[in-house]
């Protein structure tokens, strides 16, 4: 059976993108980050996406003690619906970008499959919602993949590992609407920056959730507990 | 004074090319990684190198559990010299190799570079002696710095962080004579892959040090201590 490295951060995308894998007949590895994000939630949700897709997990836990975002210093304010408004007319990019995220997850990802003989690996990035983020863009995928065939022995073997990412063009809802089809389990996702016991419906995550459960017109079980 | 990250491993090349860094004008932030390695020697080296040369030092703990290398399975053998040849004349990739390693390093050192608005990573990589390694050739540099542009803020905002790899053409015998015109302490650099008292004098890269010393006319302090 082939086999993928699947990232996944506990959200709504990440998720999906497991369930994708495995349609598309892959035995998933499921890799987690504990990287100092504001809250372990996300990662107790990773853990139960993976149980529930009978997937093995694991959290690696990195430090990134110089951190640089509104994600890792909770000295910095979560940006809100206003400020949200302001990046999406200047095009900025929002304060909870993590430096290096992506690259760093993708390496360790990486790593990884090599050392299992792993084909390719799964990320939940999409370009639609958050357009702030430039890890999160088709030309970063196909940069990474020339490091793939340069850097590494898979690539110098000729036997390539790839880079899927199955979401990069939708939009919210329409991944939301592939989600319900693939019967991915929303009640175990969460999407909110925060942590608290419910979503707090105020940071960008929350919003571009909603907003994506609203057009999709499904119900979102998480907020109707 | 313009910042620059420069990885350091406890070995000669990093040394050098950090000593390199400072005299071209770098505020040097030096990055070690303490990644489950056979021993600690060489992360003690990298923080007594860092301090000789008046530079700030961290060292970031990884966690690689699926291993696929020599140097992070104690179960598996370290090459000695007569693998060596074969791996020369067959032009294989040794056992030593650490599966996406310098991505994993690069990935951490830049996104240190752009929370320190850093201008510079430095590394130390060189194809001439280790060509068995992928992630040591200009190439996958190359692919590295439009990861940079592409996938980092820094790069969107054209601020893009410099990869350089001021070794990556040299000789050992090179790196060793320009590390004497620079003043790289010999002796506080440790290449041996084993951790014992004194290098073990059998693994590629104690026979990579002792003819790059031999070559360069230089004596090897740590040999003769």
């Amino acid at each position: 059976m082939k086999k993928a490295i699947v990232l996944l951060s506990g959200g709504l995308d990440s998720a999906t993108t497991l369930y994708l894998a495995r349609k598309q007949g892959y035995k998933c590895f499921c890799l987690s980050f504990d990287y100092g994000q504001r809250h372990k939630k996300e990662i107790e949700y990773a853990k139960k996406i993976a149980r529930a897709s009978s997937s093995p997990a694991q959290v690696i836990k990195i430090n990134l003690p110089w951190r640089g975002s509104s994600l890792l210093d909770k000295k910095l304010r979560i940006p809100q619906l206003t400020s949200l408004r302001t990046y999406e007319l200047t095009n900025a990019i929002p304060s909870t970008y993590v430096p290096g995220r992506n690259i760093i997850f993708l390496s360790f990802a990486l790593s990884f499959a090599e050392a299992m003989a792993a084909e390719a690996i799964f990320i939940g990035a999409h370009t639609q919602d958050y357009s702030g983020y430039p890890d999160c863009r088709p030309e970063f995928y196909r940069a990474f993949k020339k490091v793939i065939l340069t850097g590494t022995k898979s690539g110098v073997e000729k036997r390539g590992i790839k880079i899927q990412t199955p979401l990069i063009g939708k939009t919210k809802a329409q991944i939301i609407r592939q989600a319900r089809q693939l019967g991915v389990p929303f009640a175990l996702t969460w999407s909110c920056y925060q942590g608290g016991r419910v979503p707090c419906g105020e940071c960008d995550s929350c919003y571009y959730r909603a907003k994506g459960f609203l057009e999709a017109g499904i119900r979102d079980p998480l907020l109707s507990r």
